[in-house]
């Protein structure tokens, strides 16, 4: 296991036939190629990068510390951004009776067929089956019934990281759809509409910084249509990413407004300053470890993983180039000594000193696993005081003096970070097509573009549009209303139903 | 919710009935006492300072957000000291298939009757029931396997922080036995049993300092007998707790040696050096949200929760004392600049602004909740440029001047530590009495006493033991055979079997 080993290697003479069979298990390099079989290639890319193990339990995958690491990084960002938000903490519980489960209809309707039942414990049944949750709304409105009392107990803001799950049948993807997942969701309780509508903004706003400033991904901010949005919720606004090569948006995460439905069906009231009795305003909002997924579809290629300088474990690779004749030893203190200045500049630097591998070897292994810089360490670097840098984003070489080393890994590392969001943007950008008529649209469908078309907002003309999109590829829906509408002229029809537009959506495939 | 409520508390001018609805939901003070009803007052403390609220399942309970920065202030110690010790984080799936759970018989056995099944989801039955983890090392051994081939993939060091399910069905509580929990659980795997030794008195080191350093409650690390160990390991290494007020000891913390019995199971072998290959020795430890539940129970007094400080999401609570003639506004600002300098310096403090209820009220909500010091500011207090210090632990006031007020809160604090600690550990030591014979052994069980026994270390006698010790207050049995060994004299008998003793040993009733 490549990410504990290293952290463990230490210079050693042995070698022989030990390195081509750990070349077998790793698989240098992919078999499949991002532009001709996305599929494939994400798998393949996911795996030997060894951020996913696959389980023995469809639609379940282990993460691995290549993953967590990831993870932890936004963990930390967003949960010091709640909290001062003054936004708290808490665990509630995994499990869910059924009637509280099913206590809000549209809400239930939406999730019911995914949920899981335990049934047993040891060979004991039950007494009632109990759910696992999917999301906790039902698990948590009951208390926030019981703890709402007067208008000094709002705002209520609360937050959970947790597991969830939800048994879907549809293709499993790792990240992306898995039947276990990692989030925090957000469910938070206000006085006023207006209270409500400013935090779910907030909150999205913290997403939009987690894809575009840590994983180097553009994202359309907007609102769900009617069918699209929150089941049981009163709007839903998310940041959307989308895939080039596939052509698939990708809800990226999620802030909705519940308004008051679920504080009539829990019964949350307050009494207000004036002794009079209101019900609550609330939000819920979640980002998951799909983030991550997004992030591989993005900016990964046939070498494998790309990943941003501001979430990778490792930032910098320093990888000794020995020559026979050289003195191995200085050039291994060399790079021991590298790794030392990096690590005291706060950067996640770390060696690969193993002698069984090659060079070359090793620069495809830690392609593979995306790390954004590589520091090469040569005869002709010691004697010029220099070193190699090779960029994992555009394979582009650097020599810079030792003496200035710390200053320019740095500056090089938020190059990547923002060439990767640069052309992240462009590809997303040519992606996008503007369509008037059914033609253009079905046309610009076909050619998997994201699709920005005028709309007239009527449920039935999206739920049109998906019957007249059903396909092997999956029908087309609605992505977003992006809140920066472009100009809408006076007149302009809608592109399904010919009646007048009242905005601009995005429309497309999805995940 | 009080501890959401005070973050957003403004002066206000109203009042009124509020204040007594308001009591009477919080419950000012506890109805049960400590000494006389234990299991109530427990109960009590717990939900009145706001840790815990119960849930409409049996066995799980909710965890506010009192009790959420407890736990995250130690898993940031913990995580931190672990990645020193290269331990890298994942996440394994919650569920386990059946055929991988019961793969090592004696360690199923253990958990069997507590296992939660799922059967089904949504309305469709799943063709096989899938467990819900008890614990991880069935789960993810089968991968221990597959990434482990040759002596530079060791050692293999993994932990993962996660809820795991045991569907116990004596008597729960909240921290100390609940169906659902939360905990950190760390799995290893050496190429030497030097190795893993090593690392197993490394991890129950630090939980000896979760435990004394930060929750001040003394224990006892030592290992566990053969009866008592964990189900499929070698040997078990435990920190162990006492609570007087029953005469229970509670089981800290685990740090097990598993030896190479699950890499059997699971076929976990190693190429060495010399191309021989080798069965891996493995680890596994974890602690749980359980060391909550006791700190309460140590700390705790008749007037609610006592946290240590260095726990505490509120170290320090600024109270204001206004008076009828003085001025409210001038004392307010310099409760208001009291917490700004505090928070400056790096301490958690918050004041108690609000005005529709008496500064007696919020001592005693602030005291239910265990708040470590409290300061009065009131108008004399501003003449004598002076603020009054309260501490929680034993109601001491000191008045100091406001000039010196950073140091001397930090001389408290830390002096509160201290004698939380120390007190804890005098009524510790109060409560061991040596038993030579059987007669001073039942004699001590009965006074509820923490027992150290010679013991010949015979499994069936222990047996012997629990039987013979049967009984509404639960039997006796062994709870660590302390590694800090008093001197045992040649011929020194065992207290239960007349056999020559090999060994003290605490026994005593547990949780």
């Amino acid at each position: 296991m490549a990410d504990v080993k290293e952290n463990n290697s230490k210079p050693n003479a042995k070698s022989g036939g030990k390195k081509k069979e750990v070349k077998k298990e790793t698989g240098l390099g992919l078999s499949n190629k991002k532009d001709e079989n996305f599929g494939e290639w994400y798998t393949e890319a996911v795996v030997n990068g060894e951020m996913i193990e696959y389980y023995d339990i469809s639609g379940c995958y282990i993460l691995r510390p290549w993953t967590m690491t990831i993870w932890e990084i936004m963990h930390d960002f967003f949960d010091a951004e709640i909290k001062k938000m003054k936004i708290k903490n808490c665990y509630f519980p995994v499990f869910v009776s059924p009637e509280v489960l099913q206590k809000e209809k549209d809400h239930i309707e939406g999730f019911a067929p995914e949920v899981a039942w335990v049934t047993k414990s040891g060979n004991t049944d039950l007494e009632v089956p109990i759910a696992i949750r999917p999301t906790s709304e039902t698990v948590m409105y009951p208390y926030y019934h019981k703890w709402i009392r007067g208008h000094r107990d709002l705002p209520l803001k609360l937050n959970q990281w947790c597991n969830v799950v939800r048994w879907e049948f549809s293709n499993p993807t790792p990240f992306i759809r898995s039947r276990e997942f990692l989030w925090q969701e957000g469910h938070t309780a206000f006085a006023t509409k207006d209270e409500a509508d400013e935090e779910v903004l907030q909150i999205l706003e913290l997403y939009r910084r987690i894809y575009e400033e840590f994983l180097a991904i553009p994202v359309v901010k907007g609102k769900k249509s009617e069918r699209e949005k929150f089941a049981g919720g009163l709007y839903t606004t998310s940041v959307e990413a989308f895939i080039p090569n596939t052509g698939r948006g990708v809800q990226g995460a999620t802030s909705h407004c519940l308004g008051q439905n679920f504080a009539k069906m829990f019964d949350i009231k307050f009494e207000n300053e004036k002794g009079v009795s209101g019900m609550v305003w609330q939000n819920s909002w979640a980002y998951s470890t799909r983030t991550i997924g997004v992030m591989v579809m993005v900016h990964g290629d046939n070498k494998g993983l790309v990943l941003p300088p501001q979430v990778a474990s490792i930032q910098v690779i320093v990888v000794p180039v020995p020559y026979k004749d050289a003195d191995t030893q200085a050039i291994f203190d060399a790079c021991s000594e590298t790794v030392r200045m990096l690590t005291e500049a706060g950067l996640r630097a770390e060696e690969d000193l193993r002698d069984n591998y090659s060079p070359g070897w090793k620069y495809s292994h830690w392609e593979m696993k995306g790390v954004p810089l590589r520091i090469e360490i040569g005869p002709k670097d010691m004697a010029n005081k220099q070193v190699r840098l090779v960029r994992r984003d555009n394979s582009s070489k650097i020599d810079i003096p030792t003496s200035d080393l710390v200053e320019q890994v740095k500056g090089v590392l938020d190059k990547i970070q923002q060439n990767l969001f640069d052309v992240a943007t462009q590809k997303r950008d040519a992606s996008i097509r503007v369509a008037n008529t059914w033609e253009e649209f079905t046309l610009a469908l076909n050619e998997k573009k994201l699709i920005l078309a005028p709309w007239c907002d009527e449920m039935e003309v999206e739920e049109g549009v998906k019957q007249r999109t059903k396909g092997e590829m999956g029908a087309a829906k609605s992505l977003c209303t992006p809140f920066d509408q472009p100009e809408l002229p006076s007149g302009t029809l809608c592109f399904a139903s010919g009646k007048l537009a009242k905005k601009w959506t995005y429309w497309g495939r999805s995940y």
